[in-house]
């Protein structure tokens, strides 16, 4: 039974209404209705804003916003109606939550979903067209799987999971509660194990699985491996944005985020409340400490055993510039000798 | 109604039909025919080849083709048939498309496709086996849209759309005409954007949608996100390669360019006719001006105001030479210290 | 038919046989039960652990394994029952695969699949739910094809491949025998081909296809683009790990292996038993020798003539120190002509 369509429809607060579930202080006409966020340039009638950089702290004055999630410090900046939010960016956060539209989905399980008798479906679902779930699968109250999503054998997802569609979930991988994961991600495939015998490549079997916490949210086409023995393992509350790829056996902390387009090898332990920049390459059998942060792009070719910001990388430069520069990269533990041996004549004359 | 199958089958031109189609000049026999395109390296007897590189002006001598596209310069090197351009690439690329075996297409709506009534689909589209069309999706005529692609509420397809098999489109994506998505992508999936409350992350829901324009192509696995207010926007002619991540609130400009596994994070706006080399890095909230060229690899870390090649990186050594300079790279702002202290024992003594 | 479902099982070998299996020696009781691998810290009895790395040697006194692949030369070391192997890495590799569970394979074509009347289908295939199979497409026998791939006109699986679910193969790909597919893999996606005309990007139809050898494994969410006009091709055991991206007309010799996330630009060769690291660019039009390893994330920009190692980058630092250090780079063409002005004054002085 697919069920009826739900319409999603305008969600429309008074601002007494809103300023209640945000839990924020109003200063203004509670009865003003809005129907939306934008930002403090594009805002216009029935429009919550927010201030969260002061670098744009000028736009308070000409906002058409109806109100304004601000911190106390720039209410007298802003001629608009106030939320006065001592975290405006979470109280946003919290607002857009408010204002995203109820999905359309439909609820049940669309006739024509392969799955396996074996399988338990708690109730509340909504399971797509063309989803297979395979035998001994746990699909627990509440989740959402899109259509063309593959759940392998034994695998459980915990409640409320958000699935988009033609998402891969290998066998043996274990989902907690509340996770979403977008359109294309790949959980469980096999690490890249392979030993050499001098002639070929042998495959190692991998035979650990992928536990995933509660709270995990998973960019479109990123993956994680399945371990080689034991299981890759994500940590609760963790965010990983898209193309993340995540080999076998690593562990990532709770809480960290993990920008579009990093690379962990396997092995690898991330602590907790790490941020990884957008296309960091971290390499196998590190640790990496708590609360680090990695710029973009970055190589992390060794454990990193304190909490602080590491970067790598030349910058970028004009081309003709950088092919000068460049050049004289090649000759630095040379130029680098030259001067000490010119120090040395130098300072020795003095 | 999956309807007959149309078997591709090789086509076959004389060369007189060939110039005609190409708007260029032939000097030879126009009733040679020919059924195909080649390099001058391996093209034998009815094939068409080109010279477009100048490096390669020496195959003219000894190449089988039958004929040849080159500029009017090099006619006098070239002993087989000529077919005269002023651009022999972009000749060779409309040649191509004459060439290229007409897509085994079955038209109509297969069976199987689970289509929501309230979907909008025009005359003279494939859609192929198990794909999804959600509610007020729109269709335009001409489209082909194969096997387990999803397109979701809202949505909707601008004439003659070719999308390949497992595309993932999600609800309120707006695409316009001719554009081509290869298998995987991914468009319009949550923008990666979180409040920390101190705690944990806090998702901000991302209610902004997706606009691509018309003649855009997007390679295999590509992912664009959904804005988190506002649209992400790509402008028209725009060419994606393969594994490209275009982050919530980007706008790329009319007929740019982005080769492979480049990643542009949120709120950078890229000019017109740009060039992205593979592997790029731009981070978020800059703007790229026209014109401008970034090469393999480089990270973007400042906004770029004016057109011109830009790079960074230390370029490839041997890895016992890499070490060596990398260890002074680290020495590097003590050296250019100790370098301006010598200099002034030095010059001070002149 | 679907036929009925295979329950994996654990499987349970006495040292005995086990040994006997691998082809190395025992030294202790062939009697002994053991039912999976593990590492030396975590396994218990009835486990097989290994050693092949010496940095590991400590953890043999306390492993409870019941039994240690390892090299003679370590045997005094351990105090478990032992298994002795010239290469314990190779011997483990062979020891996962006799201890991976055995699929739950479902045999047989799944009613739902859409397999076109012209493509040809061997004995003793897995076809699964939602499959597509194109017209004259051919499937060797033994084949797993999991739910969602995709299977274009024309393209051929050799015998026993194995492809997880959402694979997505276009036209005129040929994949030779024992091949694995890993979920979200793209072949024969459009090669990134334009001629610009100077307004606009011109498309070049790619007309060649995708060759792969047999024994090749790609990881989830790897694409190896079709050919412009000779095909893109794939040597014997070739190994690709997750987010690879081959594009069009490369040709990756025999048994080398490409890690995560690296990127191979058109027209490049790369030569036998190379290991590319993860992130690495490679730019196209490139000829790499045989046995060039490549560390992670670095970009080769020029052929590599001989074999050996190659890096780029400049290692990472605590950005403080990297800005500092960034600065200099910047003046390192400045540096070096300030140096060698030195050196004249002051060894012109002696």
């Amino acid at each position: 039974m697919t069920g009826s369509h739900r319409v999603s429809k305008q969600t429309v607060f008074t601002l007494g209404e809103l300023a209640a579930l945000l839990d924020v202080e109003l200063r203004g006409d509670p009865s003003i209705e809005v129907d939306g966020l934008a930002t403090l340039k594009s805002a216009g009638a029935g429009k919550v804003s927010f201030l969260s950089n002061s670098r744009y702290v000028s736009q308070l004055v000409d906002t058409q916003a109806s109100a304004v999630i601000l911190e106390e410090a720039f209410a007298d900046n802003c001629a608009a109606t106030k939320l006065i939010s001592k975290s405006p960016y979470v109280t946003y956060a919290k607002a857009s939550q408010l204002f995203a539209p109820s999905p359309a989905i439909n609820p049940g399980v669309h006739p024509t979903a392969s799955i396996d008798p074996s399988a338990t479906i708690e109730g509340d679902v909504s399971i797509g067209a063309f989803v297979t779930i395979a035998a001994d699968a746990h699909i627990a109250k509440g989740c959402v799987i899109s259509e063309g999503c593959s759940i392998g054998a034994r695998s459980s997802l915990g409640e409320n999971c958000r699935l988009f569609a033609n998402v891969s979930i290998y066998h043996d991988v274990c989902i907690g509660d509340r996770a979403v994961l977008h359109s294309s991600v790949v959980i469980g495939a096999d690490g890249f194990g392979f030993a050499f015998d001098g002639r070929q490549s042998i495959k190692i079997a991998q035979l650990g699985g992928v536990q995933i916490a509660s709270d995990v949210e998973i960019g479109a086409g990123s993956t994680i491996d399945r371990g080689a023995l034991d299981d890759t393992i994500i940590g609760q509350g963790v965010k990983i944005d898209n193309h993340v790829q995540i080999a076998h056996n690593c562990i990532v902390g709770e809480h960290s985020i993990i920008c579009g387009c990093s690379a962990i090898a396997g092995s690898t332990t991330i602590g907790r409340y790490c941020t990884i920049g957008g296309g960091v390459g971290i390499i196998g059998h590190l640790t990496i400490a708590d609360k680090v942060m990695i710029s973009a792009m970055s190589l992390v070719s060794q454990s990193i055993g304190e909490a602080g910001i590491y970067s790598s990388g030349t910058g970028l430069l004009e081309s003709k510039e950088w092919k000068r520069n460049i050049v004289r990269f090649r000759q630095l533990d040379d130029m680098a000798k030259r001067l000490r041996e010119l120090e040395k004549l130098t300072l020795g004359k003095l």
